[in-house]
């Protein structure tokens, strides 16, 4: 980032002599300050830091070195930092908070960010944090946790700047500078009908450029969406993303307005879904990342490894099979690996391929036959090459023409099978409302596997003996 | 999506009555109209769909549906559509525009979206399509095109609205309202010294709220960011991402104001970004999803088999050296795999989670050594936990203690090295400036099979023979 020219204007800011605000030689200044115990110097090299990169330093550092961070940070520990904070060390960090600076903390927050907080926390630390609240905003909360999680409800802010439809520029000129509670962030005006449902989107930058007189109706947007209160949060930011937008009102099943989305939440949940869609396909949960806890991160690894033992096991059933027909010529030991190991591969590329088509919508049943079809010329095409290449390989390494042959063809039949596997398993999950990218893994790798071992080993079996 | 309440209000709008505007219904209407070549209910059938959800129509049809489409569509083709179409088809479809429509689609565009549509065409299609600009715009854009690939410069826009830092709320408002041609965006204006130096932005709903003798210096947001214009697009999208920005100013060299990046461009950056992630991870590269043209797709994936086709032959290379232990026990051959395969898995985990925290910047140095510990301990614990089983399995199997002690020590050093592997491994590419995301895998799954296969099959000739 380009250094702030006017840090003092720029106010707290980032403004930051080394590249990336959280250098190496802050963290290593901070931990410093911390081995002293001095809480000036602390305090000093933390205020130029953003929440979220304190956050990132609460979760890169140890446990041990967190508590005493946090106990000699004491009250300058503000609510945007446990906002910022991945869900995983959220739960021990409120647990290290004086009660007094969570309470403070708490009550800084705008209220879809308490909920944020919140929702993921046991009942018992959920209703310590709500207590905190006045009345009314743990109302509020309240009200929002009543929608279904991951919903727009749960996203939307509360807080929205509406005008009745009929209004002129004029008016909600002097509406705004009459209003006492403006939120933090908004980006338009919400055009409402007398019913109070959203009828039109007026951007800030177009008021400001016109004139009194002028209706706000004549200033609306062309692309206006809004969402349900139980639409789901991936759908929200599936629509932010698509369609630009930058906040779109929520509405109840009345169809009345009742908060709004912005742009960086849908932003945040995009970047999770994202996220969780890597971490999936590879076989990784909620917890098996690096911030997890080290007994959840065992179990949630273990658990994906233990689908994939089964997977093998499998496998190797089908390699006893031909028990005999490798005892009689022991390359097919040394072989079979190879073919497998390029089924799995291709399985894997067609899979993340299918799987990233159907979360962007770009796979559908309108193009799915083409696409398989599709999938299978490529599948095809690179089991014949593979094939003419290993039977090259095979033909120099073991000098035995049929055994070149039988690998040519097994790859050939393995490379197709993986195509297939790989396009039809995401779609047929998706069909069933199983996310394909949890799922598909295991039974693509069980038909590369399987198909692999069984049509090498298989005609090796008949061609060679 | 929630229904547009008043569609008329809402402008061209989406207002769907059937979920996602553009439904399989919808399609099969369109797809009716241009078999009938029926250009009336053609445009009537399009008219309310956003110009990004023709770009994924165009995408989705075969390529003699999208000729026939773009002819019949004709002069109602935008600009916008060609800015949303995925790149892979987007020459196909300048090609076959008409030269008077593909002048006025690129007429309309702003800057940095003309610099986004032309930046990956050849040199006679770019220079075509420039040809069609009024001089101030072709040199804009040709100014924007100096920029490096994928820099600040080629993703902000050259519209911004900015102010001395000494106006005051009534000033601004009194400029705006005189200005001919303001940004079709735009959130903040952006506040500078003399020199053109950016010095602060204000959000425009704060100077809404403020009384006109305010002074802008007052309403200056905290996080202020700006960004140099050859700074990476990766970089910029990570800031919008972290820090939660809407929009923030690029400077050249000398510090002058000369663009700004908004938070939409920046979610496209972050989008394109995971995608490639998720695709590398999977031994996919750019032409290799469903939209490239096939041969490229064949190769593209070809080009991952290949290496992984070296990878597998150096594993069997292991396993031959083990040919006459193979020979005095079959089972060996049919067990083999699952110890590969596991260690494949295993390794695959740990590396998907150390690509990510390196992406997300959680990985750093200061915390390498604890989190490849971390690894280690949750690599030794599923190692030891699956010879286990394994040690049970093979035991019942095949009634061979010494056998299935065999596979248990392999199991756990097979798992302990692909924990190893698979965070060392990403760490130290990213060091020599090598995407992790793109080539881990080869090396990784080399570790493993060899690993694998060599502990299996060497602690079997040593123990069992």
């Amino acid at each position: 980032m380009a250094e702030t020219e006017n840090e003092a204007l720029a106010g707290a800011g980032t403004g930051e002599d080394e590249g990336h605000p959280l250098s190496e030689a802050r963290i290593a200044r901070i931990m410093e300050a911390l081995d002293d115990g001095d809480r000036t110097r602390l305090w000093a090299e933390m205020e130029p830091l953003h929440a979220a990169d304190i956050a990132d330093l609460l979760e890169q550092i140890s446990g041990g070195d967190r508590r005493r961070l946090i106990a000699l940070y004491g009250q300058e520990f503000d609510g945007d930092i446990l906002s910022e904070l991945d869900e995983s060390i959220r739960e021990e960090v409120i647990g290290l908070l004086q009660p007094e600076v969570l309470a403070e903390a708490v009550r800084e927050l705008d209220s879809d960010d308490v909920v944020d907080l919140v929702e993921d926390l046991e009942d018992r630390q959920q209703d310590a944090i709500l207590e905190f609240l006045e009345a009314p905003d743990r109302l509020a909360v309240q009200q929002s946790l009543t929608y279904p999680d991951y919903s727009a409800g749960r996203l939307m802010q509360r807080e929205v700047v509406m005008a009745p439809e009929h209004w002129r520029v004029g008016d909600v000129i002097d509406f705004m500078r009459g209003a006492e509670d403006l939120p933090e962030q908004f980006y338009h005006i919400i055009l409402v009908d007398p019913r109070l449902h959203p009828v039109g989107n007026v951007m800030l930058g177009r008021i400001m450029a016109a004139k009194r007189a002028t209706p706000l109706r004549d200033l609306v947007e062309e692309t206006f969406h809004t969402f349900a209160v139980t639409e789901a949060e991936a759908d929200v930011a599936y629509a932010f993303n698509q369609y630009h937008l930058i906040s779109a009102p929520v509405v109840d099943e009345e169809g009345r307005l009742v908060g709004a989305i912005t742009i960086d939440d849908a932003m945040i949940v995009l970047d999770e879904e994202h996220e969780e869609d890597i971490l999936r396909l590879a076989g990784v949960g909620e917890e098996g990342g690096f911030s997890g806890r080290l007994t959840e991160t065992i179990r949630d690894r273990a658990l994906w490894l233990f689908v994939n033992l089964l997977t093998a096991i499998l496998a190797s059933v089908v390699i006893e099979q031909f028990a005999e027909t490798i005892n009689q010529m022991v390359a097919l030991a040394v072989l079979m690996p190879i073919v497998a190991s390029m089924g799995g591969n291709a399985g894997t590329q067609t899979m993340t391929v299918a799987v990233r088509a159907l979360a962007t919508r770009d796979l559908t049943a309108r193009n799915a036959m083409r696409m398989v079809l599709r999938e299978l010329t490529v599948g095809g095409a690179n089991g014949a090459l593979f094939g003419v290449v290993m039977a090259g390989v095979v033909g120099l390494w073991f000098g035995v023409p049929l055994l070149a042959a039988v690998i040519a063809v097994a790859m050939l039949m393995t490379l197709v099978a993986a195509a297939l596997g790989g396009i039809v398993i995401p779609m047929a999950l998706d069909r069933f409302g199983i996310d394909p990218a949890l799922a598909s893994g295991p039974f693509v790798t069980t038909i590369t596997d399987v198909v692999g071992f069984f049509a090498f080993l298989g005609l090796a079996s008949v061609v060679l003996l």
